[in-house]
């Protein structure tokens, strides 16, 4: 029989459909992998074509002027970017009844390696350490422009999952309104610790851990888990032990075991997945509520295996296909 | 500079990326079509096959038993429902904090004709009336069922749109759940109608038909429009003019109107598009909310020209390249 599921953080159901159930092997990508080189003469992220991109706003080198080749890591606005820095917040009306505004916001993109052909979860774990480090450098500097209400730092690999570029690249974008659907996460969070006093997050974080189950990975600071109500087939959180409603707040020292964790993590799917196309996203609390107590950030990695259809766009239900007890298992085992 | 807009019925932003937009000739899929069988000996739904199902729960035949050939529409519970008719509704607990229930509701598929190769908007004006009353007659009937709280019906085509199974069909699902997202739709609709004493749905379709550039058809009966805060490109949305809070009140006769709207309106995607993968999905009311002055119902049309990537998991804002003004324009040429 299928079952419904509710997310304790969002209340959101969820139906884990058993009859329709796959084991976890077959869920494996099954294209073979394309051969990429490891320099592209016409890739905007590759070093040397640093005049391609807008000027950087990070990077990451030894020594050597701004734009030029010799970083590790590089951060540039985005050339084609989705919201812009000019602009007014001020709501217009066309016709008096729709509403809209300009698209004011942030979009930078940070180059991850300078190797064209380097996957995120093959690179040495001080690479990964640099490119989380640049995400808090950015996100504390955003965080300064007062027009910005959140800052949301994803990445989209392979394009199932939405992009068309090869070379390792991840996206922050700062935004002027908040959206309705964080904004629900919130009001849902508030509620629970209204009832209980406690954040649903860290609650969530003893739950698991209790039950085991689900869990991926576990260390002192931080937890790997594949949520109760997962909406799909590996979906995988990772929420760090200590209470901190924002991103914003992570020291240095424990972005570096973050990125460790990351790391591993997206290595165990992309070895028992073979390299699945997969978004990762950082939610996090809106800037006024970074020092929340009932709001807790954490980054979900959602591979795509299966894709989202009619159902779901009607429902805002998901229709898994997997049970997380099992897939979690699957990722423990060597 | 990019674009904010607001749906004035749900509030949710959306992106227009104006300086990643695309001409919509350049949407259109381009990938050749692959020559199908009119007939396929192992397919489910190709008629012969109907010991593949399970029994069908109405079919439109002119003589001959149940479960046998000579069909023109056939409706069958899913082999591999998401949902299931038995169990119980009660809310379990995993552990006291994690709730779930069984897995309760409706699945059917809906087999809109018994040619294996026949797409949806080629068909006869007659035959889409018939699958349009055949969706009809079924919500009434599983409208009758006390635990069913909504009817959800939809379309997938396509691999892009989440289908494997070629044989043109569609899908109703009842669930014993309201899905928060309606529950969204609705409570904004609400409010709209406690600040205006209108049905925002009615005020939208005045205010395109005003505008015009949106609109892609329209009778005396039904607007097609391609709305302001388009998620996607070609996005289209079909309304009736009568205000109606829920499919489940159509008239036969307007059922039928219905039909010709769609096929025309699916038609023109098919031949400006190259035949793109596509969902639909009727938003309808709640049954319990049936006769609401505030809901209106509408079928939703998104072609997958696109792929949702991390920014719209992460802030639920979709980012769109294509303006609906254009859009639509594109459409009405002929």
């Amino acid at each position: 029989m299928p079952q419904l599921r509710q997310d304790p953080t969002t209340k959101e159901w969820v139906i884990i459909a058993a009859e329709r159930s796959k084991r976890p092997h077959e869920l494996k990508r099954i294209e073979p992998s394309i051969e990429k080189p490891p320099y592209k003469k016409d890739c905007p992220f590759c070093p040397g074509n640093e005049y391609l991109t807008p000027h950087e706003t990070l990077a990451y080198r030894s020594s050597g002027p701004a734009d030029s080749k010799g970083w590790w890591v590089r951060v540039v606005p985005n050339k084609f970017p989705a919201l812009s820095p000019e602009g007014s917040l001020e709501r217009k009306e066309e016709k008096g009844f729709f509403r809209m505004m300009d698209g004011v916001g942030i979009h930078e993109v940070v180059i991850g390696s300078p190797i064209h052909n380097q996957l995120f979860p093959l690179m040495d774990d001080k690479q990964v350490e640099e490119v989380l480090l640049a995400y808090r450098e950015r996100y504390l500097a955003i965080r300064e422009d007062p027009r910005i209400k959140l800052i949301i730092i994803f990445k989209n690999h392979g394009q199932a999952a939405g992009t068309s570029l090869e070379h390792t690249h991840s996206q922050l974008v700062g935004t002027a309104v908040v959206p309705s659907n964080i904004r629900k996460k919130l009001e849902e969070a508030a509620r629970y610790y209204d009832d209980h006093g406690r954040c649903v997050y860290c609650d969530s974080i003893q739950e698991e851990l209790t039950f085991g189950k689900r869990i991926v990975m576990n260390n002192e600071k931080f937890v790997v888990l594949q949520p109760f109500a997962s909406r799909r087939p590996f979906e995988t959180w990772i929420i760090p032990k200590d209470h901190q409603a924002s991103f914003g707040l992570i020291s240095m020292d424990d972005s570096k075991t973050f990125a460790r964790v990351l790391k591993e993590t997206l290595l165990k799917l992309h070895s028992k997945l073979n390299d699945p196309p997969y978004n990762y996203v950082i939610h996090t609390a809106p800037i006024k509520d970074e020092w929340e107590d009932y709001y807790h950030w954490h980054l979900q990695i959602i591979p795509r295996l299966t894709t989202a259809a009619g159902f779901e766009m009607g429902s805002g239900i998901f229709i898994n296909v997997a049970f997380p007890e099992e897939t979690a298992q699957f990722l423990r085992q060597e």
